[in-house]
């Protein structure tokens, strides 16, 4: 045992006794948990009246950061939920007994876009009258302002209380996904909204947006508008409008979440076929048009300019430096059928090799990525037919379990290639009991390889297909499901290794999702303190929200009057 | 062949023929299916301005009628959802282009309380400007109303139709029930009208009410209050007053449900004995109590002056024929640690027999329930153990696959007594994909007996265990999962047998339920026409029943104007 392993076990062993000491009812709630947390027992009673957000002097954002301010408006609610009045916000700390959050960053970065490389590491520490939040950028102080609310508590009477504690924290990957598919089933911007809340509560931080996929195109091109107008499941009513896909930008971006698109392809295309003749290729049986329609036609020049109009446009409407290509699951059975795609085969020397002619395909859309200033991600398909792929490409693993993935793992990192690891965190995958413990139970680095190799894995992404879900169901199967990914992500692995021990506090912080209106399920018989309210009545039911607009767009418009009646009116 | 056979066949060929004749569109929504239905291509506009309910000039109901008065003004906004004036009702049919249901009833059971022989056949017959609905009884009438919402229908342009039909309907089971589980997790009253609605829309006629459990006891009782507010998660947020069980009995009474209470003993009873002390079994280890507790101590006589109290304000606060007994899965290690216990074993003549205790504890219980009055029925077990039960009890069986439950059906039924049956039916075991078509593919007769023997199976339950299910994730799990049970139990098993028959008439149904509010899951892939409104904005959104009252209590205060907000507004 060398002398470093020393301290870290003595860190861990007092971390476990201030646990242990500061009583269940204030530890349970944090979710996932921080990289370094020591907590006293000695606790502050706050006062909503006197609570106040504020910039540190020497922070180089300041008041007027749209990210942080919209920030404080959206957390003030969550941390005394049933105190509707409107945030306070001082320029300075005031008397006591009041309690201030000074807010500090390094940099100022409050009209940026959250990017791979973004920090999210924060330092909070809560004291007497004030707690200080420093972060190098604005997505880590958004971090750090998540992990304050965790840390209040009611006790019986009501009164809210924090702890003295001390937190360094910082995520164990810097890419943390959730995959939503609108295109098996159309989901309304409020359930995405929603799910971009539950994300921000449990620190993920990409919004892969499976857009399109062979049921249905809702995304509403501004260059091809009829790709939705014909491809959609209704032209109107079930489309994402540019104006949509913008406010789902802003709504994550304020939550420092990044939205990555995803344009599948040359495969899962069925519904751009529809609004884009000559895209798809005609299949044939027995010499002639069957009249239906396999993958993108890779032997058409057309269809390469198409594409480089339609991920330009993706790359205008979308900041995030990544595109998700796609790749998957190409059947070659229609192209084998097709006189034209036959005879490119021959021209281009493929032979019968079809897995050139995908490689061929999907080089020169990556490419085109390139071109586009954009990084391309990639299923892994594309990997395992054509090693050779740029090798600024990511690559997203999908299949197998352990150890198939794992080899897959070491394969690819050894390649030198950037990898985000989804297979494990298939979570429209259902069966009965707690299978969240499965997705706790994931290692994603225990494959064989360097260290170097290891540095490599860029996070990992829970998938939600479509098959079977759609507004009526994700919520409640997503949360708290999830919930496991986000803390193999973003904690220590060696802190986290004990299904067990997570288990009350992923309960307590179930509960504090259903007290924020987000209906997770639960993880077992039991009951949530505070649940009738959120359950009886939705924030939807008593008029906070009735526009359906996004929390932010009303933050200022706060009904206290509507929203006391719940509170007083518990059981009707 | 028979002609029996010839004429069942030809009879199912004509059925097949209108079916398809008559478009798909228009048939693919009504579930479970009539017993025969001829339906034509004519088809008639409805205008929601000249659309009245009346009754028929022989009915023994009139106006007044406050079960069918009431499912008049439910059923007009179901046939009509997205006009919203008030239900016209006029006491004659008036001038065209009316259109009036008249509905008649052979008997005046208006009062009257749906039972295990209440008659639910009706006839339905829709002509040009009026459908007559005849029926024995209001539930039977209640049963056609529902079939005759489900035969309205809308074109693109937004008007409403419904063709010429005559339909002879019956349920080929009396008992078709669901069972929900209020004390794993504790169910809000809204959360249950809810499934009553469900219910009422696919024809299930008994909430089997688990209403508490070895987790809490919700139940307030007014005998022995302790029982709620020591035993419930929480005594005044968590529990079902009197009034609330009032609510949930005229709830489901309006909709012909009848509530069948389980007050499950002598095990699943840890909760009971919080409130209620010496009635559980001290535990014993190493000679002296271990401080924790069994199943029900059926050694003292304090332990039978109490079930009969209990059971008698059972009898007095559900109005039902049947009340639940339980009985299942009694462990007995902690009756045998028990010296009392053994005591009274080897007074008994029992030896070490505990299934001897069991019996007589079960008989005792049981003999109770005859004297009150009421008709027992108990989980499977007790005649597993003990098959010498009164003749009148109803068993329960909720063990194992087939073909171990058709036997137990063989053997119950041999013993000449009457069955309900559950194994195939435990919807709250969820797995990947579409498995309703498991629920759909069940045989409840396919087992060895005489026809008498299978009369004596009355029908059969979707149970819903609480483990996993709570309010949040209860509506999407159990519908459209199960209407499968619903086609089975209501339908000619003959004419549903193709599960792929079923699927796309099954789909329609479940976008008819998201329309009428009920968050019913996804089958598969795919959109309802009319799915973003109800999920973007739930009736709670509008303000139609922001006070948390069942739909009745609101019926008559419409606000046309909130309503029609949502309609006006599809795409905010």
């Amino acid at each position: 045992m060398d002398p470093g392993n020393l301290t870290k076990i003595n860190r861990w062993k007092l971390l476990l006794f201030l646990l242990v000491s500061s009583g269940l009812q204030t530890v349970r709630g944090l979710w996932p948990l921080p990289q370094s947390i020591s907590r006293s027992s000695e606790r502050f009673s706050l006062q909503p009246d006197a609570f106040y957000f504020t910039y540190g002097e020497h922070s180089a954002a300041k008041y007027g950061c749209s990210i942080l301010d919209e920030a404080f408006k959206r957390y003030f609610p969550l941390i005394f939920p049933d105190y509707f009045h409107k945030p306070s916000f001082h320029p300075r700390p005031v008397q006591d007994p009041s309690f201030t959050v000074v807010v500090s960053v390094d940099r100022d970065d409050c009209q940026g876009y959250p990017g791979e490389d973004s920090s999210e590491r924060y330092n909070l520490s809560v004291s007497e009258s004030y707690a200080t939040l420093n972060a190098e950028s604005v997505w880590g102080a958004l971090r750090g302002l998540e992990t304050f609310s965790q840390l209040v508590y009611q006790d019986n009477s009501g009164t809210y209380y924090v702890n003295k504690t001390d937190i360094q924290d910082f995520p164990r990957f810097p890419f943390r996904g959730i995959l939503l598919d609108t295109s098996r089933h159309y989901l309304p911007l409020q359930t995405i909204f929603k799910t971009l809340d539950g994300m921000a509560y449990s620190k993920f931080n990409v919004f892969h947006w499976h857009i399109v996929d062979d049921p249905s195109f809702p995304y509403q091109s501004r260059t091809f508008p009829d790709l939705s107008s014909k491809g959609a499941y209704h032209p109107s009513t079930h489309v994402y409008t540019q104006e949509d896909v913008q406010r789902v930008i802003s709504y994550a971006q304020l939550r420092g979440i990044r939205v990555l698109p995803e344009f599948d392809s040359p495969g899962h295309t069925l519904s751009w076929g529809k609004g884009q003749p000559d895209l798809l290729t005609p299949c044939y049986r027995g010499g002639s048009p069957s009249g239906t329609f396999g993958p993108v036609n890779p032997s058409l020049s057309s269809t390469y300019e198409f594409m480089y109009k339609m991920f330009k446009e993706v790359s205008q409407v979308f900041p995030d430096s990544y595109i998700h290509l796609g790749g998957d699951e190409v059947n070659f059975s229609c192209w084998k059928s097709n006189p034209d795609v036959r005879a490119f085969m021959g021209k281009m020397g493929f032979g019968s090799d079809f897995t050139q002619l995908e490689a061929f395909y999907m080089e020169t859309i990556m490419n085109i990525t390139i071109a586009l200033n954009r990084t391309a991600i990639v299923w892994q398909d594309v990997f395992d037919y054509h090693e050779k792929i740029p090798q600024s490409t990511v690559l997203h693993i999908w299949k197998g379990l352990p150890p198939a993935y794992h080899d897959e793992l070491a394969r690819m990192t050894k390649a030198g290639m950037r990898v985000i690891l989804a297979a494990p965190w298939y979570i429209n995958h259902i069966s009965y009991g707690q299978d969240w413990r499965n997705y706790y139970s994931v290692q994603p680095l225990n494959f064989t390889g360097t260290e170097e190799q290891k540095k490599l894995v860029i996070g990992g992404e829970v998938c939600m297909w479509g098959e079977y879900i759609d507004a009526t169901n994700l919520t409640p199967r997503l949360w708290p499901r999830g919930c496991a990914a986000a803390e193999r992500l973003w904690s220590d692995e060696k802190q986290t290794t004990s299904v067990d021990k997570a288990f009350p506090r992923l309960n307590e912080f179930r509960c504090m999702l259903l007290r924020r209106g987000i209906q997770a399920e639960p993880l077992f018989t039991g009951h949530c303190k505070q649940e009738r309210p959120m359950q009886a009545l939705s924030p939807e039911a008593h008029g906070l929200q009735k526009n359906n607009r996004p929390q932010e767009e009303t933050g200022r418009n706060f009904h206290p009057l509507a929203a006391c009646t719940i509170w007083t009116n518990l059981k009707s």
